[in-house]
Formats: structure tokens, sequence, C-alpha cells
């Protein structure tokens, strides 16, 4: 499972899988030029926390093989505001567009510069890749034996590259022969479940059942339901956590049933200049993503349906913020995290 | 509004407003014998607790219509088994049933139990029209003043007639001038808020937003939302009440936020019979369900996609049971009942 790649870089073009055609279609997108990944990013072809992170990271350095001798700095600088900008809530995104920028400012020339850029996004990836490892090692002991692991959302390698993030135990525990099942929610706006988590479990042949997300708190109530765990796409410094809209639903229905809620995440989703999830941007999407739903009809062909009455009104928030205090613990590439401003300064100043 | 009918009888003939193929288009069914109404009941034609007792006390009408002299009395019987087990969690279906069926009882000719049994149907479905307008009246005062009312699936018209059950305050709040906004849910996988609930507003013209369903607890952790209040399919003895999957989860959110937490029905929908919530049975519907989605295409046809990975597993519980724990009180055609054995019985004992 580890092979596969949602992402990566040739020469100046960075190819991805476009996830908005999965599970129907496995369609590979060519990117030539920043603004060309900077729309696949905004129109969502890649997703993921991680994965966003990843092309952010190979959109700076496309911006720095493209820019021009004059003005190179000034134009490279103004490439990152804008990758870092197209979409609000990831934080690993304005972290590897830094990260790639910060490397590129240690060169004094810009052929330098632009060789340096393509190696720190690169091994931006390599890096992504291996925390996943380390995550599903961390995460490993932690499975129930007898009872479901609830996920939510996408957080496998197509969103995280490597194993992910919150099905990187998952796989971790399959690839060993020890048992896990899986419920994963639909995750209604866009069914990143439906379309995704399931694809990727039932490709690598982990049982697994699809819910509804409103049938989230009835699984529980029957003792179904042994752990939660899913990813994040950004956390404050205080241990509160973004993630897809459903996650605080999951994490206080979790609270009442006694069952262990834990975030897989690795440190560049961490945000130590944000003191709390307050102060996270939380992304409105059009409400045309609720009103309607994407998928095949018979003959094969995509298709988008209305599914909602028309002209009626919709709110769409994309993320919702998990107070620290429902939080078991972060599984990360360092370990098991405990969700406090202590334990997670000194996981980062580690870093 | 409460002139809107979703079922009558005329002759022996049932007439019922198509709700799968709502709110694209509106059309009305003909069901001509008891069987095809039991077939419009199991394939959700009609759907709402309180409608399905309505049409099952139609369809017995029929079976009594239909019935020859000879084993008039063995076959209405039988009749009487089939409709009241068309769909396993509505209370209502089984109640007008009986209704009907003892009201024939009295009767010694076939003829007169012929016509006792349309007058009975046709008083069942008058009653639960003004016990909507009680319900109606008993929930105005409680609607928050400046902060938005949840409600989950369909307990409008189409669900209950008459104003409905959990939209009747809202209903009786509107024709009187008074401001409400109702967040509705898109109530995955069936989304009958998306395609009933925000239709019933939107032709009323009360003020709505439409959700996914993982945004609930985002906007109660928001502060605005003042109160939920849906409707109910099989309220238990002790108060535990089964109803559309996702209830329980809105009922847990409630009670993390301190947001009062109403379930308005009728006495039809109460079972003095059944002790608790784990004794009602749950109905788990097919996984095409949750696999697909209806709607419209742009040319305005109707269609059937796919959104899930094709060969997945799938688990699609139709309800599930709130305890009685969580509800803050029923609203009924007699008031307020708090959720309790005693006070249930006390309110049973009076019909």
């Amino acid at each position: 499972m580890s092979q596969n790649k949602p992402i990566w870089m040739e020469e100046s073009a960075v190819f991805m899988i476009d996830q908005r055609l999965l599970p129907h279609r496995v369609e590979t997108l060519r990117l030539d030029s920043y603004p060309e990944t900077i729309r696949a990013i905004q129109e969502m072809a890649v997703r993921g926390a991680g994965t966003i992170g990843v092309a952010g990271g190979f959109a700076m350095a496309q911006a720095a093989l493209d820019a021009p001798e004059a003005g190179f700095w000034e134009q490279t600088q103004r490439a990152a505001e804008e990758i870092s900008a197209a979409r609000p809530t990831a934080k690993n995104l304005s972290h590897a567009v830094d990260r790639v920028f910060s490397a590129m400012r240690k060169e004094k020339e810009t052929a330098a510069a632009r060789r340096r850029a393509v190696s720190e996004a690169q091994a931006f990836y390599d890096e992504n890749v291996e925390m996943s490892e380390k995550i599903g090692q961390a995460g490993l002991p932690l499975l129930p034996q007898g009872k479901a692991v609830l996920t939510h959302c996408n957080a496998g390698w197509l969103a995280c590259t490597g194993l992910g993030t919150a099905l990187a135990p998952i796989f971790a525990a399959h690839r060993q022969g020890k048992p896990v099942f899986v419920i994963a929610t639909e995750t209604r706006p866009r069914g990143q479940g439906a379309k995704l988590t399931v694809w990727e479990l039932s490709q690598a042949g982990v049982p697994h059942a699809l819910i509804a997300d409103t049938a989230a708190g009835h699984f529980m109530s029957r003792g179904e339901i042994g752990m939660v765990i899913v990813g994040a796409d950004r956390i404050a410094a205080n241990g509160d956590t973004a993630n897809k809209i459903g996650t605080y639903t999951l994490a206080v229905l979790a609270k009442e049933h006694k069952i262990p809620f834990y975030v897989a995440a690795p440190s560049p989703t961490f945000d130590a200049g944000c003191p709390s999830g307050a102060r996270i941007p939380i992304e409105e999407r059009h409400e045309d993503e609720l009103l309607r739903a994407e998928g095949s009809l018979h003959s094969g062909e995509q298709a988008s349906i209305r599914v909602a009455t028309p002209g009626v009104k919709a709110r769409n928030p994309a993320f919702d913020v998990t107070p620290a205090a429902l939080i078991t613990a972060f599984i990360t590439e360092a370990g098991l995290i405990q969700p406090n401003s202590a334990a997670i300064s000194v996981f980062l100043s580690g870093k």
C-alpha cells in the first residue's frame, strides 16, 4: 500500500491523482505551472492536509523554476503568498511553502535557489511518508480488539501520502495480518468517506462498513465502536483541532460513550502561532456542495444531480473545531502527545 | 398551510402525494386496493409516522371494502396483520389498523362493518389533523428568540398531516407572524430534510437554512441553535424514543450544549406495550439507500447515481433510539409531557 502515490513531481511538472473522479475513475492530472497547481488545490483535485502541504511545496518549487532572473525574489515571494492562501484551513500548506521558500533564501544564486526549492519540496514529501509510517507504528497498539475503529473523512494515503494519518495504524495492522474492522462515515457534503476512504480500504482488502454520518451515534450506543481516529487540518498550540466538518460531533459522541478519540497528525499540522481553536479560520464553501451530489449513472457516466429542493438556502462550513478537552491524545511521528499546550510545545520544540 | 393534504380516500381508492418524487415533481398516486397501499408504504411513497398511520387506516378500510361476504372476518383479520407488518418501527401504523379493525368488529353485518371501517379511518385522519394543531399551540411558546430551531428528517404536514408534529409549532408561529428561523439537517441517507422539510418551509415562506448532518455540532458550538425539535416513530412506555437515524446524535449534542431537546408526537406514537427503547425493533434498510443518491439532472430528469465506491459494504439502520434522559419533554396534543413512565402513563390513560 505504501507505494501508492497521490502526487509527485517530474522536471517542472506536478502530477496528481484527480481525487474528484475517484472512485469511478483513476486519472492523473499534469500541472505545468504553479498557478495550475494552485487551481488544483482550490478545486480540490488534491485534498487532505498532508497532500495539500506536499502540493504547496511542489507549487513553490514550480514557482522558483518559472521565475525569471530579473525580479526572481519578488516573484517567488508573491507566489509563496498566493500558494499559502489557496485554502485557508490546512496548516500544512503554508508550512510547506514557508519551508521551501526559507530553504531557497539560503542560496545567493537563483540557479542554486531553484535547485534547492525542488530538493526541499521533494524532501518534504519524503519526510511526510516517513512520518506516516511512524504514526502507523505509534497508533497500532491502540487499536481495539473485537470492536470497530470509526474514522471520518479521508486521512489515508490519498490525503497524507505514505500510509496516511488516521488510516496509518489500520494499514500497518493489516500489513502485519492483525484483524481490524473499520467503520467509515460517508462524510457529507463531499462524501470523502464514501468515495475515498472505503475505496482505499477495499483496494487494500481491509474489512469495513460504510455508514451514514447520522448513524455514528447509533453504532456507538450499541457498543460496536472501540476507538475513533481522525486526521486534522490544523492543530492550535493548546490542542484545539480543526478537521473536516462532523469531527466535533464524533468527539462529543465519543465522550458520551467513553470511547477513546484520537487525532493522528504529523508535526506540520500543528500551528504553534495559533493560540486556540477560536483563531482557526473556518472555510465556508459553496452551498452547491450540499445541494448537489456527484456520482456515476448506470451507464458509468459521471453526473451531478440536485438532491435538495430548488431555491432553498444552505450553509456549508467545511471544517469544525474539536476542543482539546475532547481528545484522548495526538498520534504523531514522535508517538503519543497529550492534548495540552505544554506537551505540544515540548513536541514542537524537538522539531 | 393546514389545507395541504399528503393523503386522502375517495370511494375505495387511496390517493397520496408520491413523496419519493419531491421536491422535483408533485404527483399523486392512486391506489385501488389494500395490497397496493401496503406496497406504497413499504416503498416509502408515503412516509412519516403520522401519515403512515393514516395510510394504514385507509388500507384497512380498503381491505374491508374488498373482502367478500364469505370469509369476511378471516380475510380482514389477515389484511390487518399484513398492513401492520408493512413497516416495523412506526407505532402509528399498527395503532391505526387496530383501531379501524376494532371498530369494524363492533358491527355484526359486513355491510355495516365496511361503512364503519371507512368512517373510522377518516375519523383517525381528522383527529390526526386536530392533534397536530394542538401540538403546534403547545410548542409555540417554547420557540427560542434570536436563535434557530434545529430539526431533523421531516415531521411536517407531509409526514404527519395537518401542521405536522415537529414543524407544527414553527408553522403555527409563522402563521401568527412571529419570527422563526429553522435549521434543517439534510438527513442522509434518504435526505428527507433536503427534499421535504426545506420544501415545506420554502413553500410556506419560513426562513431556513439547510445544513449537512455533519454540521449540527458546529452550529450548536457557535451558539446559533436555541432548541432542537424532532418527531418520533415510536415512544416506549418509559419515554425512550425511536426516530430517524441521527436523532440520537442530535440529542447527545444538545445535552453537551445544554440546548432543550423536544420530541413532538401525538398519543398514537406512544406504545404503552413497549417497556423501553431496547425493545423497539430497528429497521435496517437496503444499503443502496446509502450507496446511491436520488435527484435531478440539469435537464430536470430524475436520476439515481452511485455516490460510493463500487463493491463496498455498508450498514444502513433507518432509526435510532434516544433515551428518555436526553429528552426535555414531549410536545403532545395534551401539552407538555415529562419523559418518564409515570407521566406517560397518566397521559395515555386520559386517551
